[in-house]
């Protein structure tokens, strides 16, 4: 044992037991708790109430698919380049769950925590929110190419959050920074599932990174369900053909 | 649109509707659906059956975690490094769901499937399982560094087979395996996590790359919480420097 | 100090002083050596001939760059959508260095090396070339869906071999292997450059797994460069589009 | 061809010839460039000089190689549980070369390339100078936790940029930064290798996404070298015995 210890909350293991978080993972969880649930309490400690469940399990949901993205893309190329590493393929797609798409969701949250935590410290919302519209060039949460005149998974996630009691304070502050944004560009931008999802996580009383752990969790359900559907119909070689059929080499220099 | 379309029985999506396998995401699986019910669905364009979801739910719930593995090291080290990337850290991670560890679930559900289905022609499961153990230097599924005399999550999936009424043919042919295993190398080997995963997605009907699949999701779930922890409570540094203190440099060459 | 302590022979430092296979970093080999003679000596442990050097050099050129490949296609998607990371965009890209395109240099590598191996104890060179080509599917190292009558990178790499004075028992024993193709498919297969990388990889006497690297550091090479330019002329989101008009979705079920 | 081209000016090629920035990859660039020069060539569409030449490949040989990093952990552990993926155990350590390590060199480069940038619109050095130092908490670039007084790979560099005439306007700036550095914290902090890569990318008139691009190629070089090493010396399961000999494990709970 060196001078310091790696310490652990998470998990523990001898012969016949896993334990984890204070649990016996086998008597205690598996056959009982649901994937999600168990995904909340391996980050919490906490058992879920039925609320919480349905909750986190919801935000799950909500990010598991949205078509042929451009994490379907990058996977299902890859994993025709390297069938033997179906591990690769899924990080592949998962590489690109940063700042442009759903990283956005790890913002969120910490915009509506920073938010209503100086709003419990006696801040107007109102004053925080043009605060937070004015930080931000491109403000995370907001707009989305296709959906309009909103978001049909923000509007069902705040609909679960009413249903469950669970439309707390963080809810209310992102419906004031959507006035602000209003106010600020004279209409009234949508809030979208990434933003949906910054609350959602807030009002379960969770860490930021969390949001961004429920996009890389879903995310992976769902790169596994298109390179199932890859290996029975493929299209990545028609994705290449269909791409290099638009490349134009032109000569010319970039530095 | 090309000559070949690039066709996808996953999702689609338009301005206010989000479709998966026909099913609309919001109103008909958000909210109804657990994650492991709704990635079941996303797989296989069914409902599950609550036996189904119930076994589904307990196989992903079981390779969540396992401790401090190589792969929570290697995303430990990583998220440390780059913590501006939190998908990175955890597809560092998820690159070890190879072979050598999480890799043999997709192999055992491959034997046991193909096993199944010469049976089914009419083989002896007693020989068709001699023919596994000889085709194999080292069999997936069995064996396990730490948990004897038996892998008590292979007791759990199995006695959760047995209670959803799933204990068919797949589990049947793991044990005339096992027997074969022990016949060839004289003592018995025992059935680990892995492999009882393996026959899970068999008896579930499920193609063996969901068992890859479930392996991918479930760790990273895993990953995320233990990056969750290293945010607050970090060891990626202590791991750096346990490692310093042990590494001997000797003058060579290697080729 | 660990019982087995952690034995390298590639590098340590100290203060003032990195250390690299027993030579001084900073006044041996930086601004003496360039990249490709540095790596082949991190390798190897041994400074290379001038036409070691040359040789080498010419096999990372080689893979660098060949347009808009689905490794390109990947890096470029992923940089677009997390570009606050490149370090995540060149992994997605090299996440594809796998079985189908380039880690066949390995596979080839690994059979001249085997063949040269039997034939040193006596085994015919026709025989043991009659042998590879029975016992694969798909012969890694032949064929090109773009190039014909030959590989153009083949050609010149055979040539940059004779002209170092390299062209010994591996690349005897390809051709040996392309007649053994030929006479069992009827047509001559060309030697593509996998092919080609793999024999100059073993007449530098290099293990096989060197055959991967040398794809995976030239590969980055060129990832890097696109990136550069998707930085500067952008074509992730255009590509994106262009997949997805050809999308078509279809309702149906996948197992 | 669809009404936006995807258009680049990198490479393309047709069934006898692959054409790289306008010259022909095997006739003109295979055998006649060194690697580093034909990646200078492949981002730049120029030929480098001889000066450029001994510049650009110094700057990758830096950064190939710092012993038992937490990159070369996280590629050996992922090789060991991956070894059919050498590619994702490269990717692995990659990930790596994020924000805190390697990332600062394309930091450097911005702050040297936007400093002059406003010194050569005439502001005075010492005040843009102030300005940076002020600008960061962290000055990237600047401090090593081992080598001191001075980082020696720095020495080496700018001792290079010397010879070959390229100590010009950026080199200048980074010697400002430091004497701001000095007298805001009172002790003169030491220019690391990142800083000297930074700068030498500028010299070299480079985009400062070139100089994380130096990291990514050189370091996929030393992870390859370790992996080549842990074939035939395996270290990846004394790691992690190394590592979880040191964990303890406490109830407890996380939020």
């Amino acid at each position: 044992m060196g001078e310091r210890p790696l310490r652990t909350s998470i998990a523990t293991s001898d012969e016949q037991r896993i334990t984890v978080r204070g649990a016996d993972l086998t008597d205690d969880l598996m056959g009982t708790l649901d994937f999600g649930e168990f995904f909340y309490f391996h980050l919490t400690g906490e058992m879920p109430t039925d609320s919480e469940s349905r909750v986190f399990n919801t935000l799950l949901v909500t990010v598991v698919e949205h078509g042929v993205t451009p994490s379907v893309i990058a996977a299902r190329l890859t994993y025709d380049s390297a069938p033997e590493a179906v591990q690769g393929a899924v990080s592949s797609g998962l590489l690109g769950a940063g700042k442009t798409f759903l990283g956005s969701m790890q913002d969120v949250a910490e915009i509506v925590q920073d938010g209503v935590s100086r709003i419990e410290n006696g801040d107007s919302s109102e004053a925080v929110a043009r605060d937070v519209v004015a930080a931000h060039d491109r403000l995370p949460g907001f707009g989305h190419p296709e959906h309009e005149p909103t978001d049909p998974r923000t509007d069902r996630i705040f609909e679960i959050l009413e249903e469950e009691g669970m439309d707390g304070p963080y809810l209310e502050f992102i419906y004031d920074v959507q006035d602000a944004a209003e106010e600020q560009f004279g209409s009234r931008p949508l809030i979208n599932a990434t933003g949906a999802i910054g609350v959602g996580v807030s009002e379960l009383g969770l860490d930021p990174i969390v949001a961004r752990g429920i996009a890389l969790v879903a995310r992976s359900a769902g790169l596994v369900g298109h390179l199932n559907e890859e290996i029975h119909e493929p299209m990545a070689r028609d994705i290449w053909d269909v791409v290099e059929e638009n490349v134009e080499y032109q000569d010319g220099e970039t530095r």
